[in-house]
């Protein structure tokens, strides 16, 4: 397996995290987004979406969305689980995930990346040329402050994003977070006390730097 | 168990035609999105996002994205498999939803509720006032049809959307389909003959009307 990444981008760090809890060691290769390496047709032709992170697999098939190359790594290394025990479980830590996608981590992506001069006709990922929208940024802010409010509602009520265990979700909150508050300028509100104290143990642990 | 839907959206279609695709038959509680019955208290209580569809289990907990949905189902009641039958076969059911989530579900999302009088300030689904911003729609357009000419490329070299399999992928690209020529007015381009002729085919399934 290869595991191309991209080391200042959120969506990798998802994968790598993932990979140093299961303790498992994957070959990767950088793509050097800044230089557009994502564009360049020999990686086009394995991922039409062009982002990072994508698994190649030693038959060659190519795996570019991270919630599918995670599923698939839990299938190979069920240890520790990283989507709970249980078929109920596993569901929620789909749903958080995707919850996070959503309204973190694309809320933040509008506010970065629609502000940002080196992103001009590239307002979302993928091949595309699509045009910075001002107004997203105004738009976004909102979403991300109460993104935060909500994930601190959560995190008083439960320890960990999915329940009672770390998961997946932990690690994509974890990434989104980061994300926002560093590309994103955007810090914790001082009342998110529960979100700062799981962020403060859950970035302790040693994968959080992988 | 308990399924919340409003039957024009697409997005309870797609657990809809899952669950119908099982043959299984799960008691239905419709939730007027058109009444904003989606804001209540009692609902927003159990699903913070207010989105349909959603998923109430005996125990009473709530499963409120349609992924998470779909893989607890299957582990319930596995055939017929609509995640194929390997690990493999999962993941990449679960890269190309994503992927048509994000490139053809949001982008028709945005040029139909930025368009629509009737989704004035609610431009994103949730909760959160957002409003309308109408250069979003011009920049989703191209989107849209570029998502159909990958769509085509995928389905000419492909027979389902995910391998020689259908699966939930497919009812994904179907309800999104349907979604973007229907309430978003943008018809297949003539040239998307694979496109086409898949839609035929999976529009035909029993399961499609559900």
């Amino acid at each position: 397996m290869l595991l191309y990444d991209y080391h200042p981008a959120p969506s990798p760090r998802r994968v790598r995290i993932f990979l140093a809890e299961k303790t498992l060691s994957v070959p990767i290769r950088a793509v050097d987004l800044a230089k557009r390496e994502q564009l360049a047709d020999d990686y086009r032709a394995k991922n039409p979406r062009c982002t990072v992170p994508m698994l190649e697999l030693d038959d060659g098939s190519c795996l570019w969305d991270t919630l599918a190359i995670c599923e698939y790594i839990e299938s190979l290394q069920p240890s520790p689980p990283l989507f709970g025990r249980s078929a109920l479980d596993h569901a929620r830590v789909v749903m958080w995930y995707q919850r996070i996608e959503l309204d973190g981590f694309l809320a933040t992506a509008d506010v970065f990346r629609n502000a940002n001069p080196a992103f001009k006709d590239r307002a979302l990922f993928g091949p595309l040329p699509t045009a910075q929208i001002p107004a997203l940024i105004e738009r976004s802010r909102p979403r991300v402050r109460q993104f935060y409010l909500d994930m601190d509602a959560r995190l008083a009520a439960s320890e960990y994003v999915a329940g009672d265990f770390f998961s997946l979700a932990d690690i994509q909150l974890l990434c989104v977070v980061d994300f926002a508050m560093g590309w994103g300028r955007m810090p914790l509100p001082a009342e998110c006390a529960a979100l700062a104290a799981w962020h403060a143990k859950v970035g302790a642990r040693p994968s959080a730097s992988a």
